[in-house]
C-alpha cells in the first residue's frame, strides 16, 4: 500500500469553487477610500471560472483535505490575476473584458492603473497568510511568477509590432504571460500541502502544459470553434491580425503565394470581415496549419500526462486532473 | 550602563550612501527583455539623495554594525519608491522628474506602466531576502505601507477636483502618500537589526514625524524658499493651485475678502505669473499662513523628539537622528 493511500476526502469541482465563491463573497473590500476600492470589486465580482484558485484547492487536495488553509492564498492568485487584467486593459486600451466595459473605459485609466496597483498588494496581503514553514518558499515562487507574467506581456505587446515572431517565441511568450499562473497556481496548492520538492515541481510542469494547451485552443478556436459553444465571435483574431500560433504557422508553412495572398490580407484596410476570415481561413487549410495547431495540443496533452505520471499520490486522486486534460483535448475538436 | 551601549561602528551618513550606491551599481537590470528593465535603470540612475535607503541602515546601525546584512531590502525600499514615482508620473501626465523627462515622456506610458509593474516586483523579491525570523514581519509591514502609499496618491488625485479639502485631510493623504514610506523604511531597518517591537514603532512615528515635516516644508520653501537654494523655482505650487498646506491654511484664515481674492485668482486663466505669484504670497501673509506651516512644523518636530526619546540606545547613536531634526527645522529659516 503507498505510503499516501491514507483516506482524505475528495471534494468536487463544484464544491470547490463554491468554497472560493464564498470566502471572495466574505471579502467585501469596504476599506476607505472607496474610490480605490470599487473598480476591484467590479471586476472581480465579474466571475468567470475562478480556475486558478479552483486548481490550488485541487492540488491541495490532492494531499490533504483541510481546504480552508488555502483558501485565502488561492484567492490571493485569483485577485493577482485581476491586477494583470486591470493593467494589460489599459495598454491594450481594451473597452470589453467579459462582455463588460473595462474599468479603464467605465472609470478612465488612471483609476485602473491605481487599483490595479491596490489589487496586487492585495493579492500579497493574502499571499503573506500562508504558515510559516512554507512563507519563504512561497513568496519566493509568487515573485518569480509574477516577474515572469510582466515579461511576457512585454513580449506580446513588442510582437504586435514585429512581423517576424518565430513559433519558439510565441510559445515561450504564452508560457510567461499565461502558463506559469496555471502552474504557479498548481504548485502553491501541493506546496503549502507539504508535498515534496519534486512533486510540485511536477504539478508546476502539469499546470504549465495545461496553460500552454489553453492558449493554444483560444487561438484554435478562434477559427475552428462553433461561436454558439465558444461564446465569443470566430475569427476576431484574424481580423485584427493578432499573431496566434495559428498566424506564425501560416507564415512559415504555406507556400510563397500563400504566403503573399496571407501578407495581403494582413495590410488590406478596407475590407469585407466575413471575405477574410473566409480568405485566410482557406490558407491555413491549405496550409496545414489546422493539423500543425492540433499536433502542438497533443504534444502539450503528452506533456501534461507525464507530469502528472511524476505524482507518488494514489491515482484515484489524480482522476479529476486527467479529466481535465481529456476535456482540453476533446475541446479543439 | 545600559544593557545596549556595547560598542558598535557607527557609519557616517555619507558611508552608509556610498554603500547603497555601491549596492544600486552591482544591480545591472540584464535580464531579459531588456525593454522591460531598461525603463527601471533610467529612473534608479537617476540618484537622488537614496534618502529612504539610507535611514534603513542608519535605524540598523543604531543597533548592529553589519550592515550589508540590510542593503538588500532598502534597496528593495528604494526600488519600490521609484516604482510609484513610474506610475504617479503617468497618472500625473508628468513630463519632467529631477530634471529629465519621464519614462512616460522618454519612452510612452504602456512602458511606464508596465516597467512599473516590475519594478514593483523587483522591489518584493529584494524584500524577501530578509533573514527567517523577520521575514513574516517585514513583508506584513511592508504590505501594509504600499497599501497606504495608494490610498494616498488616490487621495492626492481626488483633493486635486475638490475645493473644501480640510486641514485634517490633508495632513492624513501626505501621511499615506509620502509619511508612511520614511517611517516604514527606518522601522525596517531597526526591526531586522532585531529591536523590540515598542522601538521599531517608536522609530515608525519618529519616520512619519519626520516625512510629514518633509512634505510641510516642501510646501513651504515652494512660497518662501530660496530659489538657489531650493533648486527649483519659487510659485510653483501657486500657480497650478496645488493645494498645499499653505493653500488649505488661507482658505481657512484668511479674511472674507482675502478668501474671494485667493478664490478669483485660482479661477482666472490668462494671468502674469509673477503678479499671481506675489498677490497670492501677499494673502498668505496676510492671514497668518507663514507663522501657521511653521508652527505645524514645530509641531511634528516635537513629535519627532519625543519618539526619539523612547528608544533605549545610548543617545551618542541617536546623536544622527536629532541633527536630521535640526537641519530640517533650520530648512525653514
Amino acid at each position: 500500500m503507498n505510503k499516501r493511500s491514507y483516506l482524505i476526502f475528495m471534494y468536487t469541482i463544484d464544491e470547490l469553487r463554491n468554497c472560493i465563491k464564498a470566502e471572495l463573497d466574505r471579502q467585501a473590500y469596504v476599506e476607505e477610500p472607496h474610490s480605490l476600492f470599487e473598480p476591484i470589486k467590479y471586476i472581480m465580482a465579474d466571475g468567470g471560472k475562478r480556475l486558478r484558485p479552483v486548481l490550488a484547492l485541487m492540488a491541495y487536495n490532492l494531499y490533504r483535505d483541510d481546504i480552508e488553509k488555502v483558501l485565502k492564498s488561492a484567492i490571493g492568485i485569483e485577485i493577482f490575476h485581476n491586477y494583470t487584467l486591470l493593467h494589460d486593459d489599459v495598454m491594450d486600451n481594451a473597452e470589453l473584458r467579459r462582455g463588460r466595459p473595462t474599468v479603464q473605459k467605465k472609470w478612465n485609466s488612471n483609476v485602473a492603473i491605481l487599483s490595479g496597483d491596490a489589487a496586487a498588494i492585495t493579492a500579497y496581503k493574502y499571499i503573506e497568510t500562508v504558515e510559516d514553514p512554507y512563507l519563504r518558499q512561497v513568496i519566493n515562487y509568487f515573485n518569480k511568477m509574477a516577474m515572469d507574467i510582466c515579461k511576457g506581456q512585454q513580449y506580446d505587446m513588442e510582437f504586435e509590432t514585429r512581423d517576424d515572431v518565430t513559433e519558439a517565441e510565441y510559445i515561450h511568450m504564452i508560457f510567461l504571460k499565461t502558463a506559469v499562473l496555471i502552474g504557479g497556481s498548481i504548485r502553491h496548492g501541493a506546496l503549502i500541502a507539504g508535498a515534496p520538492q519534486h512533486e510540485h515541481d511536477a504539478l508546476y510542469d502539469f499546470g504549465c502544459h495545461l496553460g500552454l494547451m489553453f492558449q493554444l485552443q483560444d487561438d484554435y478556436l478562434d477559427v475552428y470553434g462553433d461561436t454558439a459553444e465558444f461564446g465569443k465571435k470566430i475569427g476576431g483574431d484574424i481580423l485584427c491580425n493578432k499573431k496566434t500560433y495559428l498566424l506564425i504557422k501560416a507564415l512559415e508553412l504555406a507556400s510563397a503565394e500563400d504566403k503573399a495572398l496571407l501578407r495581403d490580407w494582413m495590410e488590406r484596410v478596407n475590407f469585407d470581415p466575413n471575405e477574410k476570415i473566409r480568405a485566410v481561413t482557406d490558407i491555413y487549410n491549405r496550409s496545414g496549419v489546422r493539423e500543425a495547431v492540433q499536433a502542438e495540443i497533443d504534444y502539450y496533452v503528452g506533456k501534461s500526462r507525464e507530469a502528472l505520471d511524476r505524482i507518488d499520490v494514489p491515482e484515484e486522486r489524480k482522476e479529476r486532473f486527467r479529466e481535465i486534460i481529456d476535456a482540453m483535448g476533446a475541446r479543439k475538436k
